[in-house]
């Protein structure tokens, strides 16, 4: 069945064998109704055969739970319990378009959350109990205690307050993660002390979840691996991005505000952010650090080129070819890595503290530097928040970035009025896109507008705003609109398809 | 001119007659263009000799600042400085009729920033230098250290980081406020160490503002009062406010959520906020504290009553009648306050870290607990975002209170899609009007409206939302929407000066 030896070496809790349960047994705990806490952030580290047997009974029998889980699940997990209507709710953060399809049409409930917030809010009693929580191991110690997989993200706080615990002890991960995670749980309120964590490196807690082994009520020996992510190489946008933001920190160095080692940097998932940190390492910088939430494939290119000395994060999601080179040679990069529940990894208070260089992806600006990181046409969920929130607001340089156009120029990503916010104009310093960089440090909302329009937005969009941003200002305001136009572009997208209308090709030819 | 003795008495820095300067001179020391920092919190601690005779000067020659506070200046001085034409740039606060004008046609350029983050940007050279602050004193010490009056607000770091220093000592505030201050300012990043408070009472810094004594360039004695807050006393809604706040304390309470001494306190300023406070001494509660910004008179009715233990704060802003029993007992109060720089009262990682109850007043709010604190119509700035989120993003509690109309009824606070975000959905937990309590914790956005809808919108605009969200619903999302509906509210509000047109006076009072 599996490789016994192996499994000896993984799990030295004396008591595991009496505990040993095919991946449908244990899924047989959660019972209809129950709350379950779930392993694995954006894709990495997710328990896999126990939603995989949970999904299959659903198909059978009415089942349908609250899962709560770190980020993401690869693997198709939740498409798999979407199908079988296994889910009634849903937090704090997903990617799958099947589950994206039950969230929008109202079948599932999702809460989207801050990530740093979810286990606050489980710890404080307010949200239902925890019934089940199921997390993914690469070992198991003498004392029962779990050590996680690639990620951490909210898998010690789930197993700690869960009344039962689910195990799956991965025979297929690298038993050189053990050692790289550092497990730390913030004390009760009001009486916490301070978190210690002062640089990414700070290792504050232990390397292993300190779980009371009396909750271990399954462990299921499993093999597998994450599903690999899909990042994107680099296109001439997202270079263009990428070389606007060096050369902008270069000036920044130049002038005094940051060192060649600029400040500890996060930056969020996707092709975008991967470019964009990838190309630090032609800029003119050293000794770099990241304390961020995931580590892709980037972090690793710049551990490699000798730019970065340390990364910390709370879950590692990497392509397939990445993840070979890396998995393979682990050893050859765990001290300089660490993993902290995402509680930490996003802490505001730490993140204030380090004053880092925030960098994430907006799904939409406006003309002031408000950001839509998650609804399509202002109602359609993509796919969450995520940590974007507890980064932009306490960085000490909050970027966000975007290409200018979508849909091959039908929609333009800066709009008049943003049609959901989750980053205001306070937490947004800078705007990337390939036109251009807005350094919105310091200025009001008239000043900003200006500078968003003319550094970022594609020129065959810049007469338009620039006429709703002229009409406005004669109507007046600190924060200028013409709240019966403002919408308009999002409506125009909604019944034709695109935002056409509102381009000037002939006016744009003449900006070049 | 003034009373030597007393001046003798409160100034003990050995070179200060040598310093000693008019209200002019020292104002003469401020120039065309200059970046100038003051002291002055909630109308609490201003400067107010040099700003007037600022002021004056303005009206004769040109002169225009980019002026720096901690929050809103008292004593007319926005207005004067306004009328002078000597503010080209104003942050982070305001609350001035005269200066809001001047701000909403574009005239002085208004940055609204979180209040705890000013003086980071500053520190960061993220805002132009600082060349004068000018900062009350209730005395100088031996070093020349500074003792603040009523605020600390911004002025410590503004004193420590400006080119020059000018102090007003007001020989009429209170002598016993020497050793209510504690003055702590953050390592610079990114190897700050944590900042270590750990309860509204700790107490880690030093009662004074240490500077260099070579940066005091003028010291001008002065005498003169605060400007009394404007409180009101409750009237029928703001009573029904409290008590749905104060059994929904209780009913945590019951539940073990919460202790009798719940938790540190932040209460936003203005009337509602300190009805909602006052009502706090006939719930079932006791030793409580507060961690806050402002203290307002509910603090001291608070105190004493015997249910408040300490209070924390930075700035003391009192009305006329409260003001007197206080000032005049000061000594009654000291060992039971403490007044922090803003950065510390405010501070994030505080925040999260003593789990605060946060409660502020939204001057809109829509069907998914998206809340709107500053822009009236979508674009009037009113007066600043102040610390509401530095609170509610980090509280373990976040609730913003709202009276369900305005103007008589012509306006419903609740709307379908605020026309301004301050604060997003995911830093919301509890609404409330006179209505009701609308608890959204661990709701998603359907379920929030239908909660905001039955509890806390007035009877009167009920149907329409419910209309609206039911058509929204058909049309499908995550957080459902009818965009070309979604700022009718407001539109109708600019046309028709009112939003009678969706009053449905037949279907309320079927609801009663």
């Amino acid at each position: 069945m599996f490789n016994e030896a192996l499994a000896n070496e993984r799990c030295r809790w004396p008591q595991w064998r009496d505990k040993l349960r095919t991946p449908q047994e244990a899924a047989a705990l959660i019972k209809d109704g129950m709350t379950v806490g779930m392993s694995g952030f954006t894709r990495a580290g997710e328990a896999k055969e126990v939603p995989r047997a949970l999904a299959e009974r659903a198909g059978n029998e009415p089942l349908s739970i609250t899962l709560m889980t770190g980020a993401s699940l690869g693997n198709d997990l939740d498409r798999m319990l979407t199908e079988a209507n296994a889910l009634s709710r849903r937090m704090p953060f997903q990617v799958d378009a099947t589950l994206r399809r039950a969230i929008n049409d109202g079948s599932v409930m999702f809460m989207d959350q801050h990530l740093s917030e979810t286990v606050e809010l489980l710890r404080n009693r307010q949200l239902a109990n925890m019934d089940v929580a199921v997390i993914e191991a690469c070992a198991i110690t003498e004392d029962g205690y779990i050590v996680p997989t690639t990620s951490v993200g909210n898998s010690a706080s789930y197993a700690i307050l869960a009344d039962k615990v689910i195990i799956e002890l991965n025979l297929d991960s690298p038993a050189a993660l053990e050692g790289m995670h550092d497990i730390y749980i913030p004390q009760m309120r009001p009486t916490r002390t301070p978190i210690p964590v002062v640089a990414a490196d700070s290792r504050i807690g232990t390397p292993h979840i300190p779980i009371d082994s009396e909750s271990i009520e399954a462990i299921v020996v499993t093999q597998g691996h994450d599903s690999p992510s899909t990042v994107l190489p680099p296109d001439a946008d997202t270079r263009s991005i990428a070389d606007h933001l060096i050369s902008f920190f270069a000036d920044e160095v130049r002038d005094g505000r940051l060192t060649p080692s600029l400040l500890p940097l996060q930056a969020g998932i996707g092709s975008m952010a991967n470019a964009v940190m990838s190309g630090l390492a032609e800029g003119p910088f050293e000794h770099l650090s990241m304390y961020s939430e995931v580590l892709q494939d980037s972090t690793f290119d710049l551990l490699d080129s000798g730019k970065l000395d340390f990364a910390s994060g709370c879950s590692i999601t990497l392509s397939e070819d990445c993840g070979k080179r890396v998995w393979e040679n682990l050893d050859h990069y765990r001290d300089r890595l660490v993993l902290r529940p995402q509680e930490l990894s996003n802490h505001p208070g730490i993140v204030r503290r380090l004053g880092i260089i925030s960098i994430n992806t907006a799904l939409e600006m406006d003309i002031y530097g408000n950001v839509n990181s998650t609804h399509v046409g202002g109602t359609k969920m993509m796919n969450g928040i995520g940590g974007s929130g507890d980064f932009a607001r306490n960085a000490q340089l909050s970027v966000f970035v975007s290409k200018s156009l979508a849909k091959g120029g039908d929609i333009s990503s800066i709009v008049p009025f943003v049609s959901h916010v989750d980053h205001t104009e306070h937490d947004v310093d800078v705007l990337v896109t390939e036109h251009g960089l807005a350094d919105l440090r310091g200025l009001a909302p008239r000043e900003r507008a200006v500078e968003v329009i003319e550094k970022c937005v594609a020129p065959i969009y810049r007469p338009a705003l620039r006429d709703y941003f002229s009409e406005a200002c004669q109507r007046g305001g600190h924060t200028p609109h013409c709240l019966e136009q403002a919408l308009a572009w999002h409506i125009a997208m909604e019944k034709e398809g695109n935002m056409r209308r509102f381009q000037y090709v002939e006016k744009a030819q003449a900006i070049g």
